[in-house]
């Protein structure tokens, strides 16, 4: 009943196929934040619902007050294990445009990459699970596990429907273990099996001053600069190393073991090569802590955009009416979204000057994970990654959040296993996001083992 | 020689075409900010260069580095003072244009006003002048006084070229007093003479992280947010009352007088009304200091603009990869704006966290000025503003800056003479700029007056 050696032999020969079926994928612009794409969205999710129909899987489409879901089963096997794939067909904003080399949405291979918003987040990486699965059935094999699938459309805007369904969705989503390949290897030809995630909370905060942009010669003086508030409120959330200066923020942190510590002490780190690649002269952050542990295991406080006054050419000197900043956090356990954004309003309570109004719009929040590092499915994903990759993988955290992950925890009460076939510097979230197509392949080929480990659990 | 009562009296008749010409006018859009409407600018100068030149006065289209210059003068009279009318025919940005009632550039009069950018500042108030020795002239009446026009299309951008090529200019523009008409009443109703004005020095600062925008979730936590880093380098300038926190920044502010503080106490000043108008429920600024202090006689710290990450919808978790402000300070006699330069460097320097850089680009700077408030000009002035607005003018300083009076002070030896037909809520540099058509009139007929007072004082 389980995957041949002749079915693994033939996944090399669908190569083409696979990476021609991705690039059809990605020229969908799925960005779930931009409701003018709100019909784009709809195409991505039927793109990957019909093919998964295709193979044989039981499909349905579930509706949402947003961005519809896709789920997909194979026939339940008695005594056999249940495993959900949960991935996701949104991808994130693209702009700013003019940097990319090609077009976001017009896939192109170059070096052995294939460069499109949503190669490696997600629908690159999923697409390897849709892969392994579709070609397994097609091949005339029949599942050694049940299957399931829950692709969604808002993950890149905080899942928060699917969170909020996740309660009467649970029998159907019901499964042993959630397999997410969503994330990274450690580096480059050093796969890794993700055990911790940080958590996240995003908001908007707009300063309003006067009910209009006013000469700073006339009035300057006279009023408060909401620019110069907002400065002032954001610039106090973190002081010269860049810890956290909200009241009670680091009270609940997990701190690291010294096990963990020990572990990822054994990691290549390098830290001017780090830099190197993203650019900067110097790393940056909390003292006491190695790059990895500050990345993976340290809450955060970051400003991803500022928008006041004028932004065009030349000179315009004017006390602007408002200023605005999005900014987010990201969490590690057992750190609560609800009590970051009391702190945040505390702050800025305590740190906003007369003479402004603000308001303060928390977008959406969620806690860190940490998952079993000694469970049976990380011990047959272990086997599966040597398999395709060749090397076994290494236990790490990320630093990035998928927020769904401790819900399926809590609600479906099953093991996690992240999986990441991505490169650390694949671009997600930046212009020129990438995917190698060597570790697309792999991670079908490892995906297909996964299975057949799995199957063998029992 | 002088001025007849017939012709002044001819002044109201004139109103309708007097209106007519200042829409025209208007409706060319010389942005000098904008390197897309260099045609335009220039379309804007020789609208004036022709009607003075049908007038009957010489004309000349000075070519500068950047936009020209119209220089236009009456004959000279034996023994009879000379005057410079200086103005500009440049106008500020537009921008938010979504904000402007009625298209920046289509004007439109509504409730008693004229609408449109540059109404104000200062197409509408240099044209009184125009208007006013036009008219003089075609009554077949003869100038009393030489009047002198130097009508440039750089003062929005710092007036630069013109600065430069004062010296080689001084013999042309040589004369006894340079009147400016860019600045306001005191109040509605309340004409002003204004015998001082703030300096100004502008500058963006950008701040580099990342090569590009990274994800907040990998990379957060080890590398510095450029983002931050400029609300931090930014926020620290000013402290918790608005007082800047440059070295050296107060060291050589030249102090009000008893004298100009017991004067503008007797001003009617209205604190309450005034936030009410701009829209702010209190205002803010240096304690042990008025309004109208703060405004005009106490130096400043203003951010115009703020640029960096994701500005559009929704949320997107990024560390930028840069970060931008453009901000200015007006300064007061005798503060130097290269020393100001040079302590903006030196804040930054000790303000600036690890692992960004950061770029200063000064644009343009110009010192505080102070006039005579007791000379013969301002007692022709006192006479004209009387008999065109029926009330003896109020001697005021102001808070914006016209970068160029203290060099013709400096260069010309001339006394300045600022008279300002505007109101405070014009919404100069502001959408829904305006002139109160009235006012446009009654500048034209104390313009008229002022020739004819002043032609006397010999």
């Amino acid at each position: 009943m389980s995957a041949p050696n002749e079915f693994l032999n033939q996944l090399a020969d669908s190569a083409p196929r696979h990476l021609e079926e991705l690039m059809e994928w990605l020229r969908i612009p799925s960005v779930s934040s931009d409701s003018s794409r709100l019909i784009e969205v709809k195409q991505a999710a039927t793109w990957v619902a019909d093919k998964l129909q295709q193979a044989g899987l039981e499909v349905e489409i579930l509706p949402t007050q947003g961005h519809p879901m896709v789920f997909a089963q194979s026939p339940e096997i008695e005594g056999a294990p249940v495993v959900l794939v949960y991935g996701h067909y949104d991808v994130q904003p693209v702009e700013p445009l003019d940097e990319w080399v090609s077009g976001p949405f017009e896939p192109t291979i170059r070096d052995g990459n294939i460069y499109a918003r949503g190669a490696t987040d997600d629908k690159g990486q999923v697409l390897t699970h849709v892969q392994s699965v579709c070609d397994w059935l097609a091949s005339g094999n029949s599942l050694p596990l049940q299957i399931k699938f829950l692709i969604e459309g808002e993950e890149e805007v905080g899942s928060e429907n699917l969170e909020r369904m996740l309660p009467e969705l649970s029998e159907k989503l019901a499964c042993d273990c959630v397999v997410i390949s969503d994330s990274g290897q450690y580096s480059d030809g050093q796969p890794a099996i993700t055990y911790g995630l940080r958590g996240i909370a995003t908001y908007e905060l707009t300063v309003a001053g006067p009910s209009q942009d006013l000469h700073s010669g006339s009035f300057g003086g006279a009023v408060m600069n909401p620019a110069i508030a907002l400065c002032q409120m954001l610039g106090t959330m973190v002081d010269g190393e860049g810890r956290v200066q909200l009241p009670g923020y680091y009270d609940k942190v997990q701190d690291l073991s010294d096990e963990e510590r020990r572990q990822w002490s054994e990691l290549p780190q390098d830290d001017p090569q780090f830099a190197l690649a993203i650019g900067v002269e110097s790393l940056f952050g909390e003292k006491g802590y190695t790059t990895d542990e500050r990345r993976w295991a340290r809450p955060t406080f970051d400003v991803n955009g500022l928008t006041s006054g004028h932004q065009g050419e030349g000179v315009k000197t004017i006390i602007p009416a408002s200023a605005t900043a999005k900014f987010s956090f990201r969490l590690v356990p057992d750190q609560d979204p609800c009590k970051v954004t009391a702190s945040v309003e505390q702050h800025l309570k305590n740190h906003s000057p007369p003479g402004v109004r603000w308001t303060l719009k928390p977008d959406h929040g969620a806690p860190g994970m940490l998952a079993s590092t000694d469970s049976r499915f990380v011990h047959a994903a272990n086997r599966a990654i040597e398999s395709a990759f060749g090397v076994l993988p290494v236990l790490i955290r990320e630093g990035g959040s998928i927020p769904i992950v401790t819900r399926f925890q809590e609600v479906l009460g099953c093991d996690c296993l992240l999986l990441g076939w991505g490169l650390s510097d694949d671009n997600a979230h930046s212009p020129n996001e990438k995917f190698r197509v060597e570790d697309y392949h792999r991670g079908i080929r490892a995906s297909a083992i996964l299975w057949d480990e799995i199957g063998k659990l029992n």
